[in-house]
């Protein structure tokens, strides 16, 4: 018994917001001093490491949850199914809904509640609960439903990544260019099939790393506020994903059974394209191959980092066409990987 | 294959806070009308419903996840087991980690990955995240684990249920008076044994409930400001715990095999004590039969309503032989229950 994939969906945000958007941001390091290069150059830089060019934000009156049910709408449209089957309605995310213009979170209830509201399921077994496990947490969710259909206890069940970085973002922190707001959904189905999940890792580095990630005060001390956003250790994420994220993936695929050379695609969370490719070339480099052309298909560059919206994200685009050069046909096999607060690393390798 | 549970633990936060602590609050109704009768009779009147005397609050410079720290600490000294042999650390709570005088809500990392941290686990493999599910967040999260062990990805789990209800209480609200800070937790351990869970029951009630708890505005509407609080439609909770809890008990000891008067105890999530003693009347009502005496311990009167903390901390207290005329031998069949936020309900039959 494993699951497959019956249905993805997506909801970008309609609000483009370019570099010119951060430039009269007054930058401050870490350690609160000012940088001293132009907005543009910083901008620039950031460019060349991260990719982003543009990302996307939530219009004012939406919230984490309006977004995820766009793309739960979506994903069950997509998969043909009645919503009052889902068994399961799972909602990852990690500031709740915040409103735009406001700093307290709002999880109660639940935001998978809230979807559940809205999507009009009158099924009062269908279960909705909230996962938080950084951004890797949409995958984890999938793989706490895909628990659940092996256990007996579920047969169908929607799992969300929904988050709009831009209302925790520091606009003090030129990190703050990185975060993006966004939405992703998928359907699974318990199969008896050849299709389907093949093997799945979790981990959780919280001995040193728990604050590589946080939520911490704004770089401009000048502010004496206690507001709190959320904060990159830059340097500690990215030797830290170089370190671990590539074992795991390797972990994931050896025990699917399936050779590296039998990989379709590499679906890897959206934080940094550099470190994407990085990441990539030394997991193939563990069987001693080079990364395959248009293995990993990337959308940092005019999406952002939405969190655990990015990884359904770009699922949803590929399998509707959205995205040129890159498809997924039947009997394809894909690795998902995904790496981010806690500090928490997973991978899934899945068979199309 | 089921889990049997392996240790408990919890946390009764230090500060005692009688009702006398609220006598100069201004209290207003939920359209902002100020009560009448003095705040003594008020204290009275919540009492005789609620069945709360006093409360714990935590002290000043604990958050959320230092009380569940030290619940989990205890649940894992209580199961003689090696910390590094978890496989996962689930930590249940809706409103994260709220520093005193503070309204941000914090939980990246998540809580789960803070505990972890400071239980200075090594073990990367000791997966780690947050459920968020109301009030029975933590029955939930052990029900999740038991997935876990009976989907083959887990053997031993940590489950921690912790709030800080007094972060976010509205002072203008009666309410404020049933809330309560405070943390349980478990471990649980897969067995092929004769004892453990043998059944359960998970509902989310969202197509008229979803509000009925919400995170909402002080009752003192000259208040302009933004901040929300923890807010109770308390008539609809009660008439809706009544009309649904008993049903998802019946469904659960019915699913279980074992008949009403084989059932030694039922752990209720203390919520109210008319109210509980009210869905427990209506469920042996169901089966024709009249509540034991002694079947529903009680602690509300002295630890008020501490949300997902509530039935592990009970669960302790009991197996730890600290609650009066009120124990649990091998063999007993003991009925759990919840409901909250979401609306959600669930129920776990487990025999000791």
């Amino acid at each position: 018994m494993t699951s497959k994939i019956i249905g993805v969906g997506n909801y970008i945000p309609s609000e483009i917001i370019d570099n010119e958007f951060f430039n009269k941001n007054l930058f401050f390091d870490e350690k609160g001093k000012k940088l001293e290069q132009d907005n543009a150059v910083i901008a620039e830089k950031l460019k060349e490491i991260t990719g982003i060019e543009e990302r996307r934000y939530a219009s004012k009156e939406l919230v984490t949850s309006d977004l995820g049910l766009i793309a739960a709408k979506a994903a069950i449209e997509n998969s043909k199914i009645d919503p009052e089957i889902l068994d399961y309605i799972i909602f990852a995310h990690n500031f709740g809904d915040v409103p735009y213009g406001g700093i307290q979170s709002d999880a109660v209830p639940s935001l998978a509640s809230r979807v559940k509201h809205q999507l009009g399921i009158r099924n009062n077994y269908c279960v909705a609960y909230d996962v938080l496990f950084g951004c890797p947490g949409w995958v984890e969710g999938v793989i706490q439903a895909n628990a659940f259909i092996k256990a007996g206890i579920a047969k169908t069940c929607l799992i969300i990544g929904a988050e709009t970085l831009s209302r925790v973002s520091d606009v003090h922190d030129r990190d703050s260019m990185i975060y993006a707001d966004g939405a992703g959904a998928v359907v699974i189905q318990a199969t008896e099939g050849n299709v389907g999940i093949k093997s799945h890792v979790s981990a959780s580095h919280t001995f040193k790393e728990k604050d590589y990630l946080y939520f911490g005060k704004s770089n401009n001390i000048a502010n004496l506020s206690d507001t709190k956003f959320i904060k990159m250790t830059g340097r500690k994420i990215y030797e830290f994903a170089l370190l671990h994220v590539p074992d795991a993936m390797k972990k994931c695929l050896d025990d699917s059974g399936y050779k590296i050379n039998e990989l379709s695609k590499i679906i890897i969370h959206q934080a940094n394209e550099k470190m994407d490719e990085e990441i990539v070339k030394r997991f193939c480099k563990l069987y001693d191959a080079s990364a395959p052309k248009d293995i990993m298909p990337m959308v940092i560059s005019k999406l952002g980092n939405s969190s655990v919206a990015t990884v359904p994200t770009l699922l949803s685009m590929i399998l509707n066409n959205e995205l040129q050069n890159h498809d997924i046909k039947e009997n394809d096999v894909v690795l998902f990987a995904s790496v981010g607060a806690g500090m928490n690393i997973n991978a899934l390798v899945y068979k199309f």
